[in-house]
């Protein structure tokens, strides 16, 4: 199944709030370079350019505008490491296919987090460097929530893998809980608190409304992901599935139809993501307005960057948009078991 | 590979923790059993008598000696849950040589933990229950904790349906780091809280001594259910492996190697347990006295709780003896990076 087809002009994504980037975007830029020309994870000059075309530090940089530079640079060094694990190990290559060897592969580098001996693959060794620059910045509880995190993601890359190397078209719920996952939400968001510098006390953080906050954002900006990079993964012949594919091949949508489903299904989020973070912010402590704020330059910060960077013009240039009206007023939970808990078990 | 011609006599389980049960723990049993058939997890007369036998009330009884009844039923709750889980979906079945279809299954599983609509598949569902009746009696901070080790969990399971499937031997190292979360040690362990009714504050909880104890008790109870459940395993012809499997197969030990290097990395793991405990305990406070003094519950209620369950004893009677002193009394960090900077990153 292919989207050529689709000659529907996206809707703009529905995000009213504000964009900024830290002003030191440029130093820690240069910082992370030098780190990645000494780690090097790049083979060769074209996967280098590659690399760095991410602009994984502006990326982090839209996502903490307040934050403090130095730990904005340890995010920035793990998500260019995402992006060069996400290109080798989990969207192309051997391990794109094969559940069991990726399995393997990510639970072992996974563990390199932990260790005090740095270990020989790459991957491993790289991400073993990060997690001992992050220790010495950040409390051992918001390290802990990384760890988690990190785990979470892998876990749902697995599970990506798994259903691409099956043939198997998810349904929409299991597509919307896997992908939250998968596209790097859980470590991604999880970096706020280390670049802000904060930790958000376990109380607030753990509280079924705080993560419900963190969950619509890794959600929501999944899906801009896939509205994005449905094209590069067209124009590369990438096995991932998307939002659109799995409501054309699960309910049977058409092109036009398919988009419509998957922009209603975002802009439903985001108005029960506004909403309530309006009621938690009312009450909250300091870090956690920090981390509130950060939630939202994530979401917004994501769409900006993804209107510039190389990584997803390789299907021509990308018109993005930002309207202050959602496409879908609908105020009703969304019709998913998996997610409809962050409406009803929070009313009120 | 077989075991079959292991008739080396093992050494009795190093473990100087005294023993006790809950003394309500023929009430929570009942209660349980009542649950269990409401829920209806089997679908014979003789899988119904194979979840009773795993005694999983007295296996919790014995994790919290001094808990609060109706605490441990929700963690016996979930013991009964995983054992008919593990050998339905994990350990046998059609999924147990398919990581695609485990992964589909056990990501959606895992997310039936917080949905407020009760799933339809019936090992979700009741999941869903237990979960439920989690969130009204421990703060969200301690459930959230208990949803992360349980991905935890589902993770490491899936890692080793992997590993099966593709025929593919782990290393001791990769082993080490699997098993002690697909035996079910991490979800096991967090129940502590639950079972005892306490919370212990993030900074202890999250410090790398506590995480360490943690670990350390999941892989314990891991290698000593390894030593009790091979001759299990082999008469079902069941296709995990075991630590005496991959001593063998990785570092080509002869069965008496195999079961001494064995007894060697669990007791040098008890050994530092037990010094990093006694560390950790002169400056806790009660929350965490009270899990630390779990932990070492846990490891010595697997022990005894495995000597008399059915589960274990279709091999023929296991014989189990505790001992007070290590089969090896070695020091020294374990030689493999994941686990050693339990000594390392915690010297002095």
């Amino acid at each position: 199944m292919t989207l050529v087809d689709v000659d529907v002009v996206p809707p703009p994504f529905f995000c009213p709030i504000p964009a900024a980037v830290h002003p030191a975007v440029g130093e820690i830029e240069a910082v992370a370079i030098e780190w990645l020309d000494r780690v090097h994870l790049h083979r060769t000059d074209r996967e280098r350019d590659r690399l760095l075309g991410t602009h994984s530090a502006e990326f982090y940089a839209r996502f903490a505008p307040d934050g403090v530079p130095t730990h904005i640079l340890t995010a920035a060094l793990w998500v260019y490491w995402g992006f060069a694990f996400d290109d080798a190990r989990c969207d192309s290559g051997p391990y794109s296919m094969d559940p069991s060897a990726f399995l393997a592969l990510s639970g072992m580098v996974q563990r390199a987090m932990e260790g005090t001996v740095r270990p020989a693959e790459p991957y491993a060794a790289a991400l073993h460097d990060i997690a001992a620059r992050m220790r010495t910045q950040v409390t051992a509880t918001v390290f802990r929530r990384f760890v988690e995190a990190h785990r979470h993601w892998l876990h749902c890359v697995a599970w990506q893998i798994g259903n691409c190397a099956a043939g198997r078209m998810p349904t929409v719920q299991e597509y919307l809980t896997m992908r939250a996952g998968s596209a790097g939400g859980p470590p991604t968001v999880e970096l706020l608190e280390i670049a802000n510098g904060i930790e958000v006390p376990s109380r607030e953080m753990d509280s079924p409304a705080v993560r419900a906050l963190t969950e619509m954002t890794q959600l929501i900006a999944s899906l801009d992901n896939d509205l994005h990079s449905f094209r590069k993964e067209l124009v590369e012949n990438q096995t991932a599935h998307n939002i659109l594919s799995v409501l054309r091949g699960h309910d049977g949508l058409s092109p036009a139809a398919a988009l419509d489903a998957a922009v209603s299904i975002r802009d439903r989020a985001m108005i029960r993501f506004l909403e309530l973070r309006d009621q938690v912010r009312a009450t909250a402590s300091a870090e956690l307005r920090t981390y509130l704020a950060g939630l939202g330059h994530a979401i917004r910060g994501n769409i900006d960057w993804a209107g510039n960077v190389p990584r997803y013009l390789s299907g021509g240039p990308l018109r993005v948009e930002i309207s202050e009206e959602p496409h879908d007023t609908n105020p009703d939970p969304l019709p998913y078991p998996a997610v409809s808990w962050w409406w009803e078990r929070l009313a009120g």
